[in-house]
């Protein structure tokens, strides 16, 4: 933890960010899934795609009208299992809250739930929304497209976003397994932060146009060079990541009738949106096998992998959503640390909209 | 293409294939299935999952009585889209074929379709499962757990498959998209390749116990060190690769009610099989928008990617499929050209089970 943070208590960042996006127009029950997304989010220790988005993203689309604060999503759905779904440009937290329950109650019925959505906004973090089928014994999926700014393997421009997929299995007396991954070396977000914090980032996340390393985070310029897809080289895989980086594009884009990214970018009005269309998907378990069956093993699975030896000065193999649970369990018992410039973001959304700040 | 090899005729050796698996007790039907998948393969340049195992792998395990020639799988289903498969230890192409055809009935229906299979066996390559759904407008998804030999991050010791999964979506005048991909950094087929063309690795493909590059392919030992998951190191995002395998894992083995990779290799008795649990899906495209709407907007994303501009000396950027696609083409026109160890295999397959070689 880098010094200078100040912890402040999960609930009453909640409290704030609900209050702060219902004076922005938000109505009380949208702001209340919205601020209980992003904390959710700062809790697990994912501060790119936390509050310290608040004002910097949300509170200012919504005031140059880019975002509808009051949207009227549409479903149309043809078969019992599937749909699409209209965003009507809601706060992408609303649309893909509404989205994922849909998907559920079709995995209630079916088995199996999913929804391709349309013209929504920025949703944070893929995790929020395929956590949300954990309690109710489903695995969860979730995935975005985003702004291009991945290279495809061999060219120079950035082609496919960074396109998240999220997917979250419940376990039985373990931590929940909950895979959350930009499909490129690294999400945009990392950049973001290395940004912030004034520090250099290593060779094979960024190249410049003629396809050489980049190291300094605030050297990137959109448009020449970019991001390198997961795998990197061409030798070492990095047609898999980019490869995975088009899926998404299809399963959000192209799937729910609004276009691939790359298309996307260079015809839609966006008004500097960093993602659009989403997709997502619950499978219930017990249409499966019996749910205590597939706990057990997934707890047998996770100790398996805990149990592995460790290279020297290592401590342990973590499965993914573990290294994330043991930062929520310290956040949740002592406060989430902000950093003193998203501190300084808060203090002015407060001040813009008329509250107390209270943290 | 490496010198010494000869063409032969895909018809021919489809029919070969399935004379020589109907001499070893398969049934005709389930034989042609397993032919066409092996030659398809082939055909598509995908050389470590062809023909190549046909005498090493199935004709082997079919003999020693570890596949079981003519299976009674069984299904068991819960609910309208989703069900489970026991395998009854059938060829894995018999079993995967009739998988698919289940996921893709319950999609005609619902708009989606999830089988889990356990207790099968080696079934190829994934792609030729997924690409079953191409014809019907449906996208189709095909996974497969196989024997650990990939390395978790920060540990030395094998953890997880190379696992590989595979997404097929049609397209209009396009080539489908067809990614077919291991979750390490490359197939444990292209290690295969290599022992029998002779070749070195590049570093970063397979470490040794300490964690160190290995690049003579015939070193690799089992147990010590291995392959590394898609993504590499840690910080180039390995650990992706490695959430990638394990979901994979969590899929095919504890949704089907087997179990992970990691506790079934240790457990199960599988007499060498390369794997034995499968997951597939399939989503019907035009239960979330109309079908020429969609694969219009398919061909648009893949002229915009095929457009790009590319770094000196590379022609074209491809799209998942695409390079495997003009292959096809080739092949089809002018046979598969097999390597001499091959011809060798399949010559001897002939002499072992009474059938002419007459490729």
């Amino acid at each position: 933890m880098t010094a200078g943070r100040t912890r402040v208590d999960a609930k009453r960042l909640i409290n704030f960010s609900t209050k702060a996006l219902q004076k922005l127009g938000v109505p009380e029950e949208d702001a209340q899934i919205t601020a209980r997304l992003l904390v959710a989010t700062d809790l697990r220790g994912v501060e790119s795609h936390g509050v310290a988005h608040l004002n910097r993203f949300y509170a200012r689309w919504i005031r140059s009208g880019v975002i509808n604060a009051t949207p009227k999503p549409k479903i149309f759905s043809q078969a019992p299992s599937t749909a699409t779904m209209d965003g009507d440009r809601g706060l992408g937290f609303v649309i893909g809250h509404r989205a994922m329950m849909e998907a559920m109650q079709r995995a209630e019925k079916t088995g199996a739930g999913f929804i391709a959505v349309r013209n929504s906004t920025h949703f944070g973090a893929a995790a929020g929304y395929a956590m949300m089928a954990l309690e109710h014994d489903m695995i969860g999926i979730a995935m975005t497209n985003t702004i291009a700014g991945v290279i495809a393997p061999e060219s120079t421009k950035p082609a496919v976003g960074t396109n998240p997929l999220a997917v979250a299995v419940p376990a039985g007396k373990k931590t929940p397994f909950v895979l959350d991954m930009a499909t490129s070396v690294v999400a945009g977000g990392k950049l973001e932060i290395a940004r912030r914090e004034g520090t250099s980032i290593p060779e094979g996340w960024v190249v410049d146009k003629e396809g050489g390393p980049v190291t300094d985070p605030k050297k990137r310029v959109r448009g020449e060079g970019g991001l390198l897809p997961l795998g990197g080289t061409p030798k070492l895989g990095g047609y898999k990541g980019f490869g995975l980086g088009v899926l998404v594009d299809i399963l959000t884009g192209v799937l729910s009738g609004s276009s691939a990214g790359i298309i996307w970018v260079n015809t839609r009005e966006n008004g500097g949106l960093g993602s659009g269309d989403h997709f997502f998907g619950a499978l219930r378990i017990d249409s499966f096998l019996p749910v205590e069956n597939f706990k057990k093993s997934m707890d047998e699975m996770i100790d398996a992998f805990e149990a592995l030896p460790t290279l020297p000065g290592v401590k342990k193999i973590y499965v993914a959503g573990g290294p994330e649970a043991e930062i929520e369990k310290d956040r949740k018992a002592n406060g989430i640390p902000l950093n003193p410039k998203v501190i300084q973001d808060l203090q002015d959304l407060a001040r813009e909209v008329g509250i107390e700040y209270d943290l």
